[in-house]
């Protein structure tokens, strides 16, 4: 057996007992995580310095060390989270499904936990925690496997969280942290079939793409975000260049930004003295199609091949302009991620091919793509945003984290 | 572009059509499936007989034979088959939760299509038709690769559903059969995660697992089923005697077919006393363990360690004896294959730690596990039955042939 292969089976033992466990446990167990990240805060935080003097002396970008960094007050929201996820309903035993069959057995749909959970994440120190929580609260296990660059800050919040779960008398194991940050740990947990239900990475494209070729173990594809925001002839033109410019430019290193908008040819000159202005504010770059550089002049240059199918993360926003909502739709479902895609428009019928036309795990009517998010979809917590159709898609909760089984009892019904 | 991938892109743009078809187009469809499959019963079981005799010819056994073998019953039942699912409820469109945020905007999880659905089996020719029109009824394409001893049925087949589809205005290209049956386009099929959004195998172990370990589109594992019926200290040993009988022998070929009994060791004898008789009628042989053995003498041969995990699909039982719930439990979660598990006891603590306890898509309590099947919940139909955890578990019907996504609707709301 190797190192990981022991930490998978004692994770996989952990797991039946989180199954059992209590709501009472559970939330015991992350209100004593909460208090111990903030009564041990200073450990944590000079675990983080050592994490974060190393990524500095290796020459790591300010923005990146930014979020390798935790302060005082980011410690105080980390656990201000796990108690909101204590205070979530418990989604174990819920009957989701229940009837009685003419031979009078009587079958209950029960929700269950997944069982183990994989995560693997890059460099903020908090995600351990958050994703661990929320595993927890589903009554999973969990292996944790994050970034070389933040492995101290891990490792004492790893050691927080046993000790908090054995303070409530459940196993220590169902939350652990694989302490060898090497390539070949990452590609064994990938395999780990064995011990391992379900796999979450959490990071960027590069990270996801690598990790779903690579996975035998299942796999949920997250966060990728090309989106769009369609402007359509019969939009509202004042609403449209608001909306794309607040999806464009509130935070456009989210994966619910917009990359591009996509114009009806005959309200493109109209969107673009509205939005222009908005988008210059950040000084936002805009790379256009031939009809939009047309339009624009200097103020736009020639897009890519490449730029149509990259999620830039940055100031920039791409521009096509469209005959038809119709070829608007075949242009986002050919480009984007299925993540969240948007159609401004007055016309209810329009709208509604759209909704159901475009393939992505979101759709917006006259709302920005900047919602797709689970705390503002209401859902309490997210533990990523799935852009796949299998099992969950779009901001992923603790139902998510879930699965069910079928228990049905009788009085001796044979078939 | 290889002959698979146009296949695979063909499906990709017919399931876009699909996913936007109505409920009476559908049901058209189906129904006009159902009415070619009798009107040209002759081509099919022309078809069917070439099969047949090249199968015979090259020497497949009697029970394979059976299976490959259609007659007019037969075709009548598939059939009926298709009319019964024209008749189930339509999945898609509907409204699964709906809610309105603080901000105004309002929020629907809406079900969708999955998109196209690989299907990957062996030699039945009804398997080809059953699985295409549940997939169709849930909005979806379907890519559909059978086994080379029925591929000239399969052809057949296909040709009348896709007739019948275009005449229900739907494009012919949401069903189709890959035509080579070489393991090189089964191969292929496993790779094509652009085209194929689920891949769902159906036949033996042995197909399930190469296919589980192969593909890289994600697949539903299917089937495969070593199921136990535990006898506690506390059950009703007539009933314990006649649901271990109905569970091995009334189909012991079927999945949800038990293949061993575990027993408490305060009744196993009792037990032996009620159920051997019964199990004799089919000359089941037993296969023990060393207390079994010693209570049943020459009655039993000693199990091999490889019996354990086996599924015999025969009229083979193993027989374990036990000291405790908890003992039956551990043995149950190490050998069975997350299928279906009974307990009967009439002692209510036992059995709901029993139910919570066993990591199964089903769980029995005083029932048969023969009815882990989508006709006897209810479903309607069936594909298969899910033995993961992931999206679906148990017996998967229409629904689970789904995803879903979320649509947005406001009046400019922005983040």
């Amino acid at each position: 057996m190797t190192d990981l292969e022991r930490q998978g089976a004692a994770a996989k033992k952990a797991a039946v007992a989180m199954a059992l466990a209590t709501t009472e446990q559970k939330n015991k167990a992350l209100l004593a995580i909460a208090d111990a990240l903030e009564a041990r805060q200073d450990e944590w935080l000079a675990a983080n310095k050592e994490d974060y003097e190393a990524a500095k002396a290796g020459g790591m970008n300010s923005s990146m060390l930014d979020r390798l960094l935790l302060t005082p007050e980011r410690v105080a929201g980390v656990a201000e989270g796990v108690r909101q996820a204590a205070a979530l309903p418990d989604p174990i035993g819920v009957v989701t499904k229940e009837f009685t069959r003419p031979n009078g057995m009587k079958i209950q749909q029960r929700r269950v936990p997944l069982g183990v959970i994989g995560m693997i994440f890059e460099s903020r120190p908090n995600v351990a925690v958050d994703a661990a929580v929320l595993c927890l609260k589903a009554g999973n296990a969990c292996i944790l496997r994050g970034g070389k660059e933040t492995i101290r800050s891990n490792i004492c919040s790893e050691g927080i969280m046993r000790k908090a779960l054995e303070s409530a008398r459940l196993p220590a194991d169902a939350v652990s942290l694989i302490h060898d940050t090497s390539r070949e740990t990452a590609k064994e947990l990938m395999h780990l079939e064995e011990y391992i239900d379900i796999l979450i990475p959490r990071g960027g494209a590069g990270l996801i793409r690598s990790v779903t070729k690579e996975a035998s173990v299942p796999v949920i594809r997250t966060g990728e975000g090309i989106c769009h925001v369609y402007v359509d002839s019969e939009a509202d033109i004042p609403m449209a260049a608001k909306i794309a410019w607040n999806a464009k430019v509130s935070r456009p290193s989210t994966c619910n930004a917009i990359e591009g908008v996509v114009l009806h040819e005959s309200i493109a000159d109209a969107f673009w003295k509205e939005a222009l202005p908005l988008l210059a504010e950040k000084n936002v770059e805009i790379r256009g199609d031939g009809p939009t550089c047309s339009l624009l002049g200097e103020r736009a240059k020639a897009a890519a091949p490449e730029d149509w199918d990259t999620e830039f993360n940055d100031f920039i926003l791409t521009s096509k302009v469209v005959g038809s909502a119709q070829e608007a739709i075949d242009f986002i479902n050919e480009h984007g991620t299925q993540h969240s895609e948007c159609i401004v428009t007055e016309n209810p019928e329009t709208a509604e091919l759209f909704l159901n036309s475009v393939d992505t795990a979101a759709v917006y009517w006259n709302v920005s793509t900047r919602f797709t998010d689970g705390f503002e979809f209401g859902l309490g917590a997210e533990i990523g945003i799935s852009t796949q159709k299998l099992h969950a898609r779009g901001p992923m909760g603790l139902e998510e984290l879930t699965s069910w089984k079928y228990v049905v009892t009788g009085d001796g019904q044979i078939r």
